[in-house]
């Protein structure tokens, strides 16, 4: 079997997906909040690229049911209902809602993945529920780092490697392209210091001087949610 | 003052060059061949883009002194004097000569450090020199890694971490953009490896299952030349 890392959605262009489970990583935040909002009773999430595709699926049907979520530059777009702050989406909030969201790198790294078989969203929160779906998918893995705005970022490949490693069960034999090998190394040498890692890395310190030090931290917590959210056409639903 | 690493050239698009000193690492093997065609005397290396370019550019009037090299798919082109082994470039072969080259990923990332103020090539071969180099050049450091393929590779990372390592003098004040820490401990942490980390990622058991076992054990060795290839105008030359 195959783990195929992609540290940005850009690096994924070439990858093969026919066959494969898909896992996308935004651990700042868009997966991470993706994942609350499922927790939370959320109908389904649809990841849109851009702020133009999100109004124009708001208009549709169901309106009444729907919410706006995401981020540009870190903040709330004009006229949405949230941003990307994982602790917007409260049962209260979202439970039994549409929420179309649109950010600058999670949502279109779920566009990079189109052609999978199946395609799931992973954070710190739900690993270990993510690797195990994988372990019973039983398919070659790729995995889509988002990255931010194009570049390597150290909190995605950390929460890849987490995945990997919980993936790798003894005597099965997994084979890894040099990206996956990397974000094992990085996760088993820094194991235990999700928060520093986070709080460290370039995306963590933007979102501190936003003001989002609450969000950096609730995103650095590990396997605290069950909820595998899978792609169904074009939403993510609770599996 | 900043290092700012690019994993793969493709990454390195949105990165502002004015001001800085650029630093390419193609250690398998396009910059490790290229240190060792300036330090057998070449008189310069030009890094083209494609095969096409090379056979227009060798139809300049010295053409007497001009020698083609390269590869695609590891191999050498038709028509071409070289390939892209280290062993190829010997003092006999290349000295005093204009070599033109063309490699799949290594000659490209030339073209992503376009618009640097100086541009310089690593490889693990002259990394300490390379390291002083820009020690005295006194820039802010922008390392393209040219990855393979549009994929991060696990080679380049190790040599951009052991020159970075070089770089982060005591007392001054650096800062490093996630990839350029990401390669800091990728190499810290597997430091005197040099042999293992060539021969194990994804393009060094490539080359050896084409033939080329010798290229990756040369490529290995650390500062065993003294030759920084610098880029005036379009030709890399020594210092």
């Amino acid at each position: 079997m195959n783990i195929d890392l992609s540290a940005t959605w850009q690096e994924a262009s070439t990858v093969t997906l026919r066959g494969h489970a898909a896992v996308v990583i935004d651990v700042l935040r868009a997966t991470s909040t993706i994942v609350t909002a499922i927790q939370s009773g959320a109908r389904e999430v649809i990841p849109v690229e851009t702020p133009e595709d999100a109004r124009l699926a708001a208009q549709e049907p169901r309106a009444d049911r729907v919410v706006l979520g995401g981020e540009r530059g870190g903040l709330k777009i004009e006229g949405f209902d949230f941003g990307n702050s994982p602790y917007e989406y409260t049962p209260r909030s979202v439970g039994g809602r549409t929420v179309i969201m649109t950010t600058t790198n999670g949502t279109r790294a779920f566009a990079a993945a189109r052609g999978a078989n199946i395609t799931v969203a992973a954070a710190l929160l739900n690993v270990g529920s993510v690797a195990d779906f994988l372990l019973r998918e039983g398919r070659d893995v790729v995995i889509i780092c988002a990255g931010t705005e194009g570049r390597v970022s150290l909190d995605d490949l950390y929460c890849a490697g987490a995945l990997i490693e919980r993936i790798l069960t003894p005597g099965a034999d997994w084979v890894l392209n040099d990206g996956a090998r990397l974000a094992v190394h990085w996760y088993g040498t820094n194991t235990g210091t999700s928060v520093d890692v986070l709080a460290s890395c370039a995306h963590g310190r933007k979102l501190a001087e936003l003001g989002f030090h609450r969000d950096v931290e609730y995103c650095s917590r590990v396997d605290t949610v069950m909820e595998v959210p899978v792609l169904r056409g074009r939403s993510l639903v609770s599996r």
